[in-house]
């Protein structure tokens, strides 16, 4: 069954790499109107199976949609090809050079491993499908055991709209069980592979990708602990304010989410205290999936064990009768130096609602060693500041924050995140494999390789490489004769 | 001495980052000119340690400091940050969204290992070493086993000419020795490498970096056999011209370069026989270290051992009393069959003056299929075809070509690489170890990561993702509001 899923894969590549960017961006179009039509039973199912409430779910629908919507946008828009065009140049300063055209084209079969806490957004039609589909690589999703029956259910979907769409059979299709999911990793038919999930899972198949005899890119989005920086005026300003943002960010979705802020570094916990001990209050939650339940128990333990730990609220786990898992919300209170002492069992992510807040003293100055040398690779950092904070004296912590995540946030929290053109969900390792965004448009750049084309009669060349240009997409021409103050030079767009 | 090499590149990191476009560019550029000034001594170092021809090193000169001052304008024009910028929408269709601004900043310190075959071009100031710097990473080379005195030499001009130009000291170092380029490799300071060798060496590197705690994007550009397919009509067409050719192509250089045509398929070799065996009359060459000598001489032992192999010229590969090797052209002739039943000896790469022409017969029809089984992993794949020549017919072996090779050729050949804004230097595994190009303006993209500052204030921003635009780049804007026929979407250039 999978080994049939690849071979059909393989067959459908180059037809589904020359199909036309309109024929395309309508297929992905009539995939987001098929999983639209179908969304009452495909919410009933990702409740049943995952526990996730249905406004969230809601929402995500939403989400994975118009997320293939856009792809399809940039798919016709063609900015993604990076079409280059060099005008031969007998003169050119570097040497002689021929007719040189350059165009992205896809890599080949991906394999995407879905994610449990998605069960759309980065599941079987979410993100890193709709990237790699766009791309014009066809996909094979290892569906996520937490929700196999809507794996099921919108794996028939999209397969049927892309086939009614005129796609080729075998652009799409879905795996079950572990097992297979690494046979697949290891067939030579597949030729890049993405995950989202934990550390060690991801960091195993990564190193199978690697060790292939033929290697192939894995883009993994692992772990991430998602520190958020309070300056003391901020905490000064609006602790209220901070507390409530706090505990929303940290509970929602049960804490079930790869930029849930895992540290809140203050000056001191105090203003806090009072808000802070609401999320008391706040009622269980199901956990995804049985792992998911167990590995956060066991995080849960490791960090309330750490010397020093005050727990300002307890929180609990529990499994029910039926074997499903329960979370209310956990809050602890370390020092910075508590913290450092525990450094390698404290720091790792906790999947699920805990958060530790951490008191870093009076000088704010020890902030950007503290991000260097406490969180290398995350995500996301968030930094909040006060109205007219000097930003020569905050800058050296911004600097650092750039160097060891992929987004920056000023203020607000980096719990939902925007599916836009300059979104970047990735960062240094653990936080991914290889630093590349799984979110927004440049999450095709995943997918792609370049080839060139030299001295190549206008009937041999892709369109996007014409000079009529059919299809017309951006080109970068480089003239002949073009020269500067350095004399080399490229063309300009 | 490497370990101080790492240090001072992490500490220079930050500040290189930071330097402006301008300074950055005249900074190259005043490598590039410092390099021109010392041409004498440094082509007479290469001589001597090389025993490539001097007319060959001047041209080489003349590319390594021209892709100097090329990518000083790369970086000045500044397309290559990708600079993008989503205005705020609460109406976004896939969600309401906050300000958003992504740029692509350098990885960190990079690890270059020296080509032997181009001792200024590949080398310590070759075009890995010149992307690296142009993104705003710290650049080690390991220098070559094959050059050391001309890469001490050439590592003192570098190094003088940044510190001139103002640079942070550790902006460039060169280190020494096999054992300390791998324990280089395993320095977490060090965030991303590149090579230029054997499939051997290389793929030991590519696995080491893979393998650390913290993996790191490794770029080998490993072994290649840039096979060239020549039509019935353009056989018939001009024989002599394509024999001349070829001849020219397998022997400049003794062979030892990375496109050097390794078969070259024709319907059969009667046509070219007479003109093919003046390559007897051609003198010996030196080769560049012992190593390249010895592994010469057990690629062409296995070669001319394969069953069905004819000689047509024999040539010879010799060490003298000094211990220097020497070769004369060697070129076989296989029918397809031949070179079908040994695929796993005769196929790969042999580095030196070395081709096997092959007679595939009567059907080109055949050779789409023999493409994708003989050779899935080039640089470049080269097709002669004959003037009007029906592009449905030859399109789908253009097509499995683009799949499997990273430059495509009509007519000519693939040796003498063109450094411009579209030449794609990659191709798939073995070619190189992540497909990606080594040659021309982007190259610069394998030592960039995405990063996105989420509601910054304007002063914290750097200056690329700023309204103002000091540094006038490029900058791609979407505006809120922006929609279109699917409702999702981006901004255009």
């Amino acid at each position: 069954m999978p080994d049939n899923a690849i071979r059909d894969a393989a067959s459908a590549f180059p037809l589904f790499a020359a199909t036309a960017p309109r024929e395309r961006g309508s297929a992905l179009v009539a995939v987001a109107d098929a999983l639209d039509a179908a969304g009452d039973e495909v919410i009933a199912l990702a409740q049943q199976e995952t526990g996730l409430a249905e406004a969230r779910l809601r929402g995500e629908l939403n989400r994975t949609t118009q997320q293939l919507r856009l792809f399809a946008e940039v798919v016709i828009e063609g900015a993604y090809l990076d079409a280059r065009i060099d005008e031969p140049d007998a003169e050119y300063a570097v040497g002689p050079r021929p007719d040189v055209r350059r165009v992205n084209v896809p890599v080949g079969p991906v394999l995407n491993y879905a994610a449990s806490n998605f069960p759309l957004a980065f599941s079987i039609a979410g993100g890193d499908t709709a990237a790699a589909l766009a791309g014009g690589n066809p996909v094979i999703v290892k569906a996520h055991e937490g929700h196999p029956r809507l794996s099921e259910a919108t794996g028939r979907i999209v397969q049927d709209a892309l086939r009614k769409a005129g796609m080729p059979d075998g652009t799409f299709g879905v795996l079950f069980g572990r097992d297979e999911g690494v046979a697949a990793l290891k067939d030579e038919r597949i030729r890049g592979a993405c995950f989202t999930g934990s550390t060690s899972v991801g960091r195993m198949l990564a190193d199978i990708a690697a060790a292939r005899p033929v290697p192939i890119p894995f883009y993994g989005e692992l772990g991430s602990v998602n520190p958020v920086f309070v300056s003391p005026t901020a905490l000064k300003n609006d602790p209220e304010g901070l507390a409530k943002g706090f505990v929303a960010s940290v509970t929602g979705s049960c804490g079930q989410l790869c930029t849930k802020p895992g540290f809140l570094l203050v000056p001191n916990a105090e203003p806090l205290r009072e808000t802070l001990t609401t999320a008391k209050d706040i009622a269980a939650h199901r956990m995804l999936t049985a792992g998911t339940t167990a590995g956060y128990r066991d995080r849960r333990d490791t960090v309330l064990a750490a010397p020093g730990t005050e727990v300002l609220v307890e929180g609990s786990v529990e499994v029910d009768e039926e074997g499903l898992g329960w979370a209310t919300p956990t809050l602890a209170v370390l020092s910075l130096n508590s913290v450092e002492a525990a450094m390698n069992t404290v720091l790792d992510e906790s999947f699920g609602p805990l958060s530790v807040i951490v008191e870093y003293g009076d000088d704010p100055g020890i902030l950007p060693s503290v991000a260097e040398r406490l969180f290398p690779g995350n995500l996301t950092a968030t930094l909040h500041l006060g109205p007219d904070e000097d930003p020569i004296a905050w800058s050296v912590l911004v600097d650092v924050l750039s160097r060891t995540s992929g987004r920056v946030l000023f203020g607000g929290w980096p719990t939902g995140v925007s599916v836009t053109a300059a979104m970047q969900h990735g960062g240094p390792y653990p936080a991914t494999t290889r630093d590349a965004t799984a979110v927004g448009t440049a999450a095709i750049g995943r997918f792609l390789r370049g080839v060139c084309y030299q001295n190549a009669p206008q009937s041999f060349l892709p369109p996007a490489l014409r000079d009529d240009n059919p299809w017309g997409v951006p080109q970068r021409r480089s003239p002949a004769g073009l020269s500067s103050g350095w004399g080399a030079l490229t063309g300009r767009y």
